[in-house]
């Protein structure tokens, strides 16, 4: 064997793949973990949507191959939902590819546009798969600032003084992970003008619009967004299917055609019951959404209570499935984290993982029952920094 | 927007992506097609797999995301798979990867291993995916033939006279689509031979080795083959669940340690339900396997007929999922597809979309009723050759 390719020096194990391996050794030897560190939805999905899975589980053609570009009423299906949730109007069939999971799209949209040393633009802090699948592609991330003064939206001051000739593909993402800040049509009015004057491809990951956010919007809104942006969106949030790995592109058809082309070279069509299953959560109406938020809004208020224990500072009225807080300025995040898992048997994860801009922040899952919430909060009753 | 990636010249829409809507659209019109032309097992899975699916999909924490590494549970279930079907050993822990699917092992496994312009030994006939995950790489696939009049075992001659310093990795394949050429434990003993002597990481993809083959085999059982070797595997074909996307690599852990790597920075862990429907697959008795051969062996002797109509010269013994019949020495098989699609509304697959060497050939999938066979049959009785 001559050795493994030089892109695998470029990434390592992904975060959680390693830590959570960690956190659950530790769970394994008796340690009652309290898990706050993942935007895993805890709660099932509506009963209509695992009834629909199980109905075609049952069906005996439900379990051959599927299309790559997914079935008729799926693509309809997100459609609908794009038009009724944010007034975006799709073609359902040549604007919408619906994807098994929005992440694996990140490294199909980056096979499709990116060629070896071109540059993208990534934000920091940020989803670090934006990161690792550029090196694995053996592109160049750059990375342009969010600052907290600004409500995290991108440093164009910064952006203004940087050679953009040789960047191709832009990441952008609000409501944004890991800060909860919600974007703005001002901010994606000018991320658009941005992508048409440097002539770069922006590619906006939506899956947080409808967590404890009360005005979803998507990019594509933006007059003449659809000639330089794509949207990933996501049902994992949304509808407590992050396991279910259900996804969507939204966007151009040409563009949409190539990464089609990538696609199908590299995996094979959804499974037909989880296609039908996300139908049907596509299907429900706005009290699923504001059921789920009632209960996250529940749940935030202990977090805000627990990061008030922590001395942290946080912005309270951002949106998503986290809380952000900035730890005192005499403390690292790293230590305050590995003081909660190891003193306190709490996970809660470390913001620097999301760029050099998120080193003094930790980020709270609110995928976790109140019961936890509140059993974290009396384990920290007498806590003192470390 | 800057232009697609350069890779995306490289490769065309997936064949049958393309394919199966041009037959789509003529069933659209009303054109009765028998498709004879794609491997997706049409018979539904043992009850128990569906049962383990839905059940899990009823338990509340069956929907988050899972681990990149797959449940113990299949993780074991594949380990035992391999020890009592082909006496391979393999650690649980270590030595196994599930996937979802095998067809996305085969990019994982070409990021982990291959840099741009690495060369890489692909089968000539073969699964047209070899190629373009190599090429959507950048890296060059190098084909080397399998001939006929060598029971489709590769050319040892023409293999001996190559350059092989830049090549990488040898894609093989037994038994062998489309040919359905068995292989053999001295077959398999050469290639590790070849593999060491070389220093090339073979990998060998074995999704048939259950379809009417008396004698499944690993390329892991040959001696020493582990430090030479990786084996992709796939429960699609053996248990009728094609849809489901569940494959598995089998090998030395830290071949399998680097492809996780890749793995886990692009895609997530798959659906617990289908898992636990995998690991319930995995458990059957060797009857599940014997009866679906049964079916199997009815349809084949029927299309064994069909090709008997349509002159076709076919080597009967054969094993796998397909017919594969070469065509009367004064005709094209693109013809004869054509024509068949065309004029009698029945679909087979022509031999070149799997190399240059599958030319004068074509192909039959066995995963279509006896009424439809049948049917064939009745419409290709008064049949001329165009």
């Amino acid at each position: 064997m001559k050795g493994f390719s030089d892109r695998l020096g470029e990434v390592k194990e992904y975060y959680f793949s390693k830590k959570l391996k960690e956190v659950q050794k530790l769970r394994e030897s008796g340690r009652p973990i309290i898990n706050m560190g993942i935007g895993s939805p805890d709660l099932p999905p509506d009963p209509s949507v695992i009834e629909a899975l199980k109905s075609t589980a049952d069906s005996p053609s439900g379990h051959g191959y599927q299309s790559y570009q997914g079935i008729p009423a799926l693509r309809n299906a997100i459609a609908a939902f794009y038009d009724k949730n944010y007034g975006v109007s799709l073609d359902p069939t040549s604007e919408v590819l619906p994807l098994m999971g929005s992440k694996e799209g990140i490294m199909h949209i980056s096979m499709a546009f990116l060629n070896e040393g071109d540059e993208v633009l990534v934000p920091n802090p940020g989803y670090p798969t934006y990161t690792s699948v550029t090196k694995l592609l053996n592109a160049i991330p750059v990375y342009y600032s969010l600052n907290e003064d600004d409500n995290w939206e991108p440093d164009w001051k910064a952006l203004a003084q940087m050679d953009l000739s040789k960047v191709k593909l832009m990441w952008v993402n609000y409501p944004h992970m890991p800060t909860g800040a919600k974007g703005s049509e001002s901010l994606f009015k000018k991320l658009v003008d941005f992508a048409k004057t440097h002539n770069i491809l922006l590619v906006h990951d939506n899956p947080y619009s409808f967590i404890l956010n009360e005005e979803p919007k998507s990019l594509l809104e933006i007059s003449g967004a659809k000639d330089h942006a794509l949207e990933l969106n996501s049902l994992s949030k949304t509808f407590n299917i992050p396991g279910w790995r259900v996804g969507m592109l939204a966007g151009r058809s040409d563009y949409l055609d190539a990464v089609l082309r990538v696609k199908s070279n590299m995996d094979s069509g959804m499974f037909l019951g989880i296609q039908e299953g996300a139908v049907a959560a596509l299907k429900l109406d706005s009290t699923w959404i504001s059921s789920m938020n009632k209960i996250y809004a529940r749940r935030k208020a202990l977090v805000l209570k627990m990061a008030k224990l922590l001395q942290l500072d946080v912005q309270e009225d951002a949106v998503g499935l986290f809380v952000w807080g900035k730890v005192p300025d005499d403390k690292t995040a790293t230590e305050i984290v590995d003081q909660l898992l190891y003193e306190y048997d709490i996970f809660i994860t470390p913001g620097l993982i999301f760029g050099s801009k998120g080193a003094s922040y930790v980020r709270f899952s609110l995928c976790i029952g109140e019961d936890k919430i509140n059993e974290a909060i009396t384990r920290l009753k007498n806590y003192i920094t470390p």
